[in-house]
């Protein structure tokens, strides 16, 4: 029997007389009455999340023996990230970035880092699924911590050459860092492009946009004099940008909300790691084990969980066709590049409490799928307090990378290791295989046990009918 | 619907014929002729094994796209390793090591680290599932690419309050690394224990032990002046110490095969990881890209699917109430501890070619339940080649680790990172969740996506009925 078939009996089973009427008990579950209720596709991207992050945040959080949100989703898999190199295609990578991570959830594209939407050699545009879906009548959705111009956000709202390309004004340079990559010249509207990724989401039709990025937003367009702002609300989106706005915001069109300059407060601050040293008798002087602290400034945006609610509101209200929407909790991964495993960690708890509203709006609509990834692998290492081969009191070896020493919910000390390169500012990604979650209640749905990233691109284009 | 009967309703759409025989179709799958069928546990844990290991092995071995074995497995999920404090079990510790995981696994108990089967304050026994099984009339077996002694195995094979209790001789000291474990002498048989490991072996009633550790079984038992090999021949045990010999063992009593002196030979040799250092031009002097080397020393023994066919044949032999068999590639974590990482990926494809053989047989012989896991984490990485804050030929950060770069199947460059600690020559575990698979073919069977790595244990349990 094949994975459909199969999800086919279990919905039959576990849905009882909603199952019935979703064509159950017959030999196809695709009846008619399954197909007039709207398809939904809620795709949650946690940034740079592999076990060792998810492991962390369970530990903090919840302690060892509870469970995440997270960890309770009923379907759970693995997804290889996949990406070549920019001069060579035909040479793999096998480390990912937002971009390109991002790029193969949205489009079902392998591409280079750095690179937005779009493949390397000819630089051309890939398709990603709001614009498929939108295509087809569905209405799209984004949602992140960061600012909505960031990789992981752009990669599902536009098309450019490099990350780097955001506003009108970044567009006439190479990266520095993408020395290969043709850069944004290309892109700009000028040269027949797109234009950078702040005038893409401003010309574009996505119905909620809602993250940070004031600062992008108010920069100038290419042509014409007006601000990105300024040329989205002439595109017909609704501003807002405190809480209490997108709170009050009834509908009717579309929405973009910008809570930030740039990426939105973290929930935690916490100790900067250190890197560990010797003492005068030759033991290790560890950095202080504390708890992370509440960070008053994430008072000034909406959670991840009231955009998140609010995005299901307005995406879903009176719509038979339904929709798609991405949710990213974007600092779980800058976190990591900045030493800071409480700004990961509170990250992880908006994501938890965004799975938690999706998986509720999910039971009460059918046909919504649920899915929750990440882009790539980070760099969190949870080492242990005490070496196997310590000697206390004589031998006691230590990473070699930034070291945080937390107090968890268990209160107990778990130690936080950051190693993967020598710049003292900025942490590598890693190659690791990322995990993927889903939700099946009231669906025909069974999730592979192992994929590759671009897969799921074709999950959610299957479960969308396009 | 709760799981089993999700599994229920999945093994009889599945199994066809053969699922009507075991009494799908009816209410109650677990009829009489489903009971009166053997069951089978095959628990193959994979020593320090996460998931930046696993992508590790396949990215060499089969390729970033291409699909390992466990990628294969139907189900995946994920167990959280649970770790207390030897001197205060009240304190929870977030790594484990392989004494403690392989309880968890072996006995359902969470201990300290160091402990085979026992618990601190009180040094109590903690049955597990070779026992328990062998008390119902199961045959029980052990198969391992390390000395049977050593920590995994000996988690299903004995009780003693360190690891390092190997041999009588090994029973005078505590061990250093443990200070406040009470070590060996409580285990002494002259103080009413049951003695070192590779005695509890010797004494033991397992029907397969097959691994290394010729030079441990030469040692002397604490009383009598016989070697442990003696000791064991004595209470019954056939020796086999070649392949031919073990190939042509016909079965008959219980088996003991010893194929090295310590730890089987390992099937790949490869570079010794080293650390970057900057180079006259301030840019990274890098370790050459190589590909791992067959070792010639591997053909001394049997391979882990070797050994894996011959218990599984010698086991399941007109055997009508079933077994539970243990499989372990243990050297993948001593690659990780010794920086190996080609050592690493030859124990990750021996591992997958058990897997192949245990599905196989899975899939002949109802009712046997196939899980796949690790018993903790461990300090790989894979880091990028280029640094997404690099300047080619300007700056180029590297990570601060021990570092080795492959030749992968692709034709590609993988950069492994080694960086938990500073003492040169022994890398720590980590406290990341490792997965979970399992096989369903022909069983009822659901995996969670999330346990404690203790529910491993329940699970087999569960599955014999015990």
């Amino acid at each position: 029997m094949n994975s459909v078939a199969r999800g086919v009996a279990i919905a039959c089973l576990s849905a009882g007389v909603a199952g019935m009427m979703a064509g159950c008990g017959g030999n196809d579950a695709h009846s008619e009455t399954a197909q007039s209720l709207p398809r939904n596709v809620i795709l949650i991207i946690s940034d740079g999340t592999d076990d060792q992050m998810i492991t962390m945040a369970r530990n903090y959080l919840v302690g060892a023996a509870g469970m995440l949100e997270l960890d309770k989703l009923p379907m759970r898999g693995a997804a290889q990230v996949l990406t070549i190199n920019e001069q060579d295609p035909s040479i793999v990578e096998y480390v990912a970035d937002s971009s390109n991570g991002g790029t193969s959830l949205a489009a079902g594209a392998i591409t280079s880092t750095g690179r937005i939407g779009t493949i390397p050699q000819g630089d051309a545009d890939v398709q990603n699924i709001l614009e498929l879906a939108k295509a087809q009548g569905y209405r799209t959705g984004v949602v992140t911590t960061a600012k909505v111009t960031d990789a992981t956000p752009a990669a599902f709202l536009a098309h450019v050459n490099s990350r780097m390309c955001d506003t009108a004004a970044n567009m006439n340079a190479n990266p520095m860092s993408f020395p290969a990559n043709p850069g944004c010249l290309p892109d700009k509207k000028a040269n027949g492009g797109k234009g950078s990724i702040v005038e893409q989401i401003a010309d574009g039709n996505a119905d909620v946009v809602l993250g940070g990025g004031k600062t992008v937003f108010g920069s100038t367009v290419e042509a014409g004099g007006m601000t990105a702002l300024e040329s989205a609300q002439a595109n017909g989106f609704t501003y807002v940008s405190t809480e209490a706005e997108l709170t009050a915001y009834a509908g009717g069109g579309k929405l973009l909300g910008l809570f930030a300059n740039s990426d939105l407060p973290l929930r935690f601050t916490g100790p900067t790691p250190v890197l560990i040293t010797d003492g005068p008798d030759g033991l290790p002087v560890l950095p202080e084990a504390v708890e992370c602290a509440e960070n008053p400034a994430s008072a000034n945006a909406p959670s991840l969980a009231v955009m998140t609610t609010k995005a299901l509101a307005l995406l879903s209200k009176g719509n038979d066709k339904g929709f798609v929407l991405m949710i990213e909790n974007a600092s779980s991964d800058k976190g990591s590049h900045g030493h800071n495993p409480c700004g990961s960690i509170g990250e992880m708890q908006q994501l938890d409490e965004a799975v938690a509203i999706a998986r509720s709006f999910a039971k009460k609509n059918r046909e919504t799928l649920l899915l929750v990834t990440s882009d790539h692998g980070g760099p969190v290492q949870i080492v242990p307090e005490r070496s196997l081969i310590a000697m206390p009191g004589f031998y006691e070896p230590y990473s070699v990378g930034y070291v945080a020493r937390l107090i968890t919910k268990d209160e107990a000390v778990m130690r936080i290791n950051y190693a993967t390169n020598n710049s003292g500012f900025f942490e590598e990604h890693t190659g690791v295989n990322v995990p993927v979650y889903a939700d099946s209640s009231n669906l025909v749905y069974t999730l592979k046990p192992y994929m590759k990233q671009t897969e799921v691109f074709t999950e959610m284009k299957k479960h969308l009918q396009l």
